[in-house]
């Protein structure tokens, strides 16, 4: 089985990693090598912290081995065709968690691999990420009957945030600039997902009508890795979502705010925001751990 | 004891070697811990796919530690002599396994190391590479009374299989352009085996000589890495060694393909051939690690 | 506790470490596995051989799991702000061992690290260094009522020989060009241990001075990684400060001769000098292994 995105796994499969998730969490020291013997490789075409660090930590405290591969070790699709490099490492290793520049580079590595492969952030998708996201919902407001409020770009993290929260009947409001609205496609998806949960997916450039009456408001950088647009123009178009205390005024009173980190501190979120008694943003990026470790459960157990 | 091409093994330590690679691959799960509380340098003047992959992976599951250093952490022969870092790597591990640039800087390691150094690829040679060719001609020829015929560039490799055959009396054919023949101190000393054997060792400039009645085609990127050659001037006068279908009518119908990995498809081996039922690429890749591991397993056990 | 410079330990500590230090080289393939289940960033945003290499084995000797971050993968301070880092970090891992160019950014990262943060080398100070080298002191003159000479520039390496001494009572003789003395903070630090102690602190600019009837001569590069001094200018002003065999003639006849490496040979340190009987360069690389489990001892048994 792969995870390319969040929809790989069906509602029940999710609830059930969310549960294994806070399992984990709680029993933190007491690593269950349910991983013995298996190794993985985690092949990095972009920089990372949190997913490094957590996808490593998730194999090993599990009793299995990480292969780090960077971008200046391994050049997907071009010293070696993408179906050489999935046929060869599935002969190695039990599983590939890849993050990639081109979601179709996954595609094609998922088609010729013979192990699992596991996004680990594409252009398109972060469904790891989103796994976490949802354990923190959870943990912080005991309950998916939420409105969850995304402002700022409609990235992969809004993307596959939309699928999981409408996979789950969780109302999700987007509000992005004109021009910068999250994948069509997945929307399309997600909506349908909705309607068979009776929830909400609401796409707009609103950023009130988003986080008015929020139990969730959730932001991402407004300029990602790699990403080519031009800095002048997002600080003209974008300021208006901002996440900072004069619009946590519109939300609940208990809404939590999240980020998926890094953050660009006075810019998609302001200090007083990310360091004040709303903000679970280090527990988000602490569950990345569990939940990574309860998606591996899920697939190796 | 340094492993620096194949020829420091004699006969009689390859077959043994290969014997217990099929051993390491029938009980893959199994994981013998003969390196149990063993450390490795794993260093990497180059970037490294399969030859990373299979010996973090041969050590790991053998109870051993590697420890990866690449060429952005370390600068063999810069910041520090090779003396120096020979001496001091010594201090802390039970062996060097380097990928580097120049031959002579392996040997300078291997003079002042306190333990084994072993050759992971340099511009001379590849020993390791060629123990997992061998074992690869056993397990699909079942006997090594075959005709190898390798076309294209004479490179480190090629070097390696002529040594490697000639030594185990294995009939070694090869036709590259003129201006590309292997080296010729390393073709003198594996004639000298061959006399030994009573097998062949023949160099020549004609694909169609050295592909007829064949058992088995082996080809390498026509540039490698870091290589100074000018593609448009290999463009022109390699294709006649390209490996193609038309090339394989010379052969055995039974003829195995091989190529160490990346493949340039188009270039030196054509996709219909690659992805064909005659092709043994992809095992002969996972055999780098059984053929790593029953290395490792004959110098530390 | 954070280990920013060798003052986070008092003397006590420091001769507790040193012999546990002692007591691990001799049981080196014991593996006492007291960092079972714990694991380490270690974050380098420099290059480092010795450090990496000494610090990842001696977390997995002692039973824990290191996860290596280069320059390329972590950019502090850039991409996020350390306090992000410093509080995502320590919710994955037991410690943080971090490399940095400035030692401010240590500083923050200790203000908001829930774990242990080591200093392995700032731009002012390099206290693991120091553990080594005391270790090594005791090691070959079975004392520390030695005279200490340092010579060349006036480092991180050096501020903190001059601190680890002065801590310990060992008079420290330091001998640099004008204008490459080591930091007045420290200097200052260190002769209010010294009066304590009534040992000598004495910075100067005569290497002859210093080298006279020394118990241990030391030397570092003179320029060190990611300097900006001119070379032209070092190469004219520090060839007085350089440890040759002429120098050593001043000192005592058992004078030892360290170089916490890697060594610029003919430039800080001659051939003869580095690979004669007198020096003890390589055991001292081999010291950084042993002091640095037994200070991962001191902090996490």
């Amino acid at each position: 089985m792969h995870i390319l995105d969040i929809d790989d796994l069906s509602r029940e499969e999710i609830l059930k990693i969310i549960d294994k998730a806070f399992y984990f969490k709680e029993h933190r020291k007491e690593h269950e090598k349910f991983l013995k013997d298996k190794s993985f490789a985690l092949i990095f075409e972009k920089p990372s912290t949190r997913t490094r660090i957590s996808f490593d930590l998730a194999i090993y405290e599990s009793g299995g081995h990480s292969i780090i591969m960077n971008q200046n070790e391994i050049h997907l699709g071009k010293k070696e065709s993408i179906k050489d490099t999935a046929r060869v490492i599935s002969r190695y290793v039990d599983g590939i968690i890849a993050r990639v520049n081109r979601h179709s580079d996954l595609e094609e590595m998922a088609k010729y691999s013979d192990v699992p492969v596991i996004n680990a952030l594409s252009n398109l998708s972060h469904p790891c990420q989103i796994l976490a996201d949802l354990m923190t919902i959870k943990e912080h407001k005991k309950s998916f009957e939420v409105k969850v409020a995304y402002l700022g770009d409609g990235n992969n993290v809004c993307n596959s945030l939309i699928l999981g929260c409408s996979i789950l009947g969780i109302d999700i409001y987007v509000a992005t600039p004109k021009g910068y609205e999250p994948n069509s496609g997945i929307v399309l998806k997600a909506k349908k997902f909705a309607e068979e949960n009776d929830s909400v997916v609401l796409i707009t450039n609103d950023p009130k009508e988003v986080a008015k009456d929020a139990d969730v408001i959730y932001t991402d950088v407004w300029l990602s890795m790699g990403d080519k647009k031009d800095l002048e123009e997002i600080k003209k178009i974008f300021p208006p979502y901002q996440v900072n205390s004069k619009l946590l005024e519109l939300a609940k009173e208990d809404v939590i705010v999240m980020h998926c980190l890094p953050a660009s501190r006075g810019m998609e979120i302001t200090d007083d925001v990310i360091d004040g008694d709303r903000s679970v943003v280090y527990d988000q990026a602490e569950n990345r751990l569990h939940a990574q470790k309860a998606l591996l459960y899920h697939i190796y157990k």
